[in-house]
């Protein structure tokens, strides 16, 4: 194998690829980056089993062929090279990778491309297509409520849910949940529902990030799922089991209406919930009268803090309690300036809400305070 | 006690002060700000007993007194606090201090000013003036050359040398020694010799990193010294016993001498000791023959990397191994474009130097390879 392409190009590609490659990979080979130089392309390839990811980039091929190299090595070996061109040659007789660019040489150590578990693009299950401004947008607005604890596998993962043209995305913890929807490209039949594990959709929000609007192509099977995007392929095996009927813990209705500014509030509940920080429940108390909330938290081995700011009531009085961070993690992802907090009563489940968008919701389950 | 004061401007005084606080203070006292208000200042302490620090800033005092608040939740309610004035106030009965600002209370419980172990300004001990320019390219140009091992606490501080009109500045860890000579403003009589902890003078650079110079006045008894500085006032325990005599360790004649660019060198080494990084002494090779040098490296778990450079070579063709990290070090904080590189024989110590500047010396013993 040889062939040269532009250093640049290329660091970008295994910058990618490298956030594919577990930090402790279960074998030596995982620890590697699969290259595959032919007709004037290369591909690199990396996985850890569980997302795996294939990128392209224009090469000029003198000879084609396939090897694997150190992941971590390649990449820090590339990214300090001196020149813009670089020159890559592997060497059969001694399996040695030569790496040229300007007056510099490496040659590293290569591990068998028989051995990689290569990651093959999907040619069966269903297939839609979403915008990433939609994608990007289900995978902000719900992934932040995803379980953190092992303990519950299915809630390490967010459910994707197509049906007709609607794409929904749903995370929970058991104590609050989001949901958040949008529209897909073109039409499915029936409904279908996929657990996809948080990290590749970290991923995926990442490789995003760009401003430039493009179509992501999910391909999905019971067990795996791809994402086709403009030059990255992922694939992700899918969580299984069964995600509970998200439906159920959407309260019918609520007998209190609050409407409140959103940033005033991210601000107050920011500040009083410093004092909650280091205690069991990160608890802060909501106190909603005479058109004002008041805020509060009290931890014994600090001391309290208070605030008080306007809020446009409907309904009874009423006091609650909630997790300060379940409040904050809300609040900054809500794109209104004002926003909906609907109650029933202090132990009953909470609605926030934007006014004008039926499109997203979070559901909040109070914490039981003493007094 | 109640005072009000500027949020900004207590804000800053706060994160300087949270520094010298201990990640895990000794005592509990330890973990607290000590706070004094009296005549329109207000007096900001912290201590961790090895290092001190003293502040003040402008305040509206209507009750003077003191008292002591935990330094980690008071910075965090002042950062967040939304008004630019905050009033402070201590109830003695209830042994509370309140801090508002805007719509905001906030409460924490404080602890008894009699505890806490006040800093004194050192009255006795010679005295001397340095300017903040001279004092922080002291510093920078040694202490990455202190000791990281606890196993030398001698080498885990810098020493500092007055003598008549100069200061010099010593760091080692017994394989690579940097040496750096300044003056100060007024004469010293005889020769002083201190040895500081390396946290103190990383401390002191970061408090004078703003542009504008000022001077600083070091007082030293043999215990202690202390840096009175526009705003801040800083103390430290110094290290106990005698320091090598440095000068021994400088080899007085060389044999050869090798002129390198300072940025081309760097680069070159930077890239090459890449894959010297997990041997286990980090080495790379240099080879100085028919005006250049070649740079390379070899690991058998990973591969190998060559490079070479133009060098003026004065004396005969050598090869010679190093550290690179103590080569990387010292060339990061070079000033001139190029650099002298003066060399016996493979096994004894080199030197490294400006070409126009002889206020500046690092001396790095080499590496003995197998080949």
């Amino acid at each position: 194998m040889k062939f040269s392409c532009l250093k640049s190009e290329l660091v970008q590609v295994l910058q990618i690829a490298g956030r594919s490659i577990a930090s402790k990979p279960q074998t030596p080979i995982l620890s590697g980056i699969y290259l595959h130089a032919d007709q004037d392309i290369l591909e690199v390839q990396a996985t850890d089993y569980e997302i795996g990811v294939i990128l392209h980039l224009k090469a000029e091929v003198e000879h084609p062929g396939e090897i694997v190299v150190s992941g971590k090595y390649f990449y820090d070996v590339v990214r300090t090279l001196p020149d813009e061109e670089v020159v890559i040659e592997y060497d059969r007789s001694t399996e040695i990778v030569k790496i040229c660019s300007g007056k510099s040489t490496f040659t590293l150590l290569s591990m068998k491309a028989v051995d990689f578990p290569k990651i093959h693009q999907m040619k069966e299950g269903k297939s839609f297509t979403v915008s990433s401004v939609v994608l990007k947008e289900l995978i902000r607005r719900t992934i932040f409520s995803c379980a953190t604890e092992e303990s519950k596998p299915l809630f390490m993962g967010a459910l994707l849910e197509v049906e007709g043209q609607k794409v929904r995305m749903v995370a929970t913890n058991s104590h609050r949940l989001s949901f958040d929807e949008g529209k897909i490209e073109n039409e499915l039949e029936g409904i279908c529902q996929y657990v996809i594990p948080k990290r590749i959709l970290e991923e995926i929000q990442h490789i995003l990030s760009s401003e430039i609007p493009e179509n992501v192509e999910i391909t999905c099977t019971h067990s795996e799922m791809s994402f086709n995007m403009e030059r990255i392929y992922m694939t992700t095996r899918l969580i299984e089991g069964n995600y509970p009927e998200y439906r159920r813990a959407v309260p019918p209705e609520f007998s209190k209406r609050i409407t409140l500014s959103t940033s005033a509030f991210l601000s107050a509940v920011s500040r009083v919930g410093l004092i909650a920080r280091s205690s069991a429940y990160n608890t802060i108390k909501l106190m909603f009268n005479m058109g004002e909330v008041h805020i509060y938290s009290d931890n014994p081995v600090v001391g309290k803090a208070e605030e008080t700011m306007r809020a446009e009531i409907e309904g009874d009085d009423i006091g609650i309690a909630f997790n300060a961070s379940y409040l904050i993690d809300v609040l900054k992802i809500l794109n209104s300036e004002s926003f909906i907090l609907e109650l029933n009563d202090s132990l009953k489940p909470a609605l926030i809400r934007e006014p004008d968008n039926e499109d997203f919701l979070y559901v909040i389950t109070p914490v039981r305070t003493k007094n």
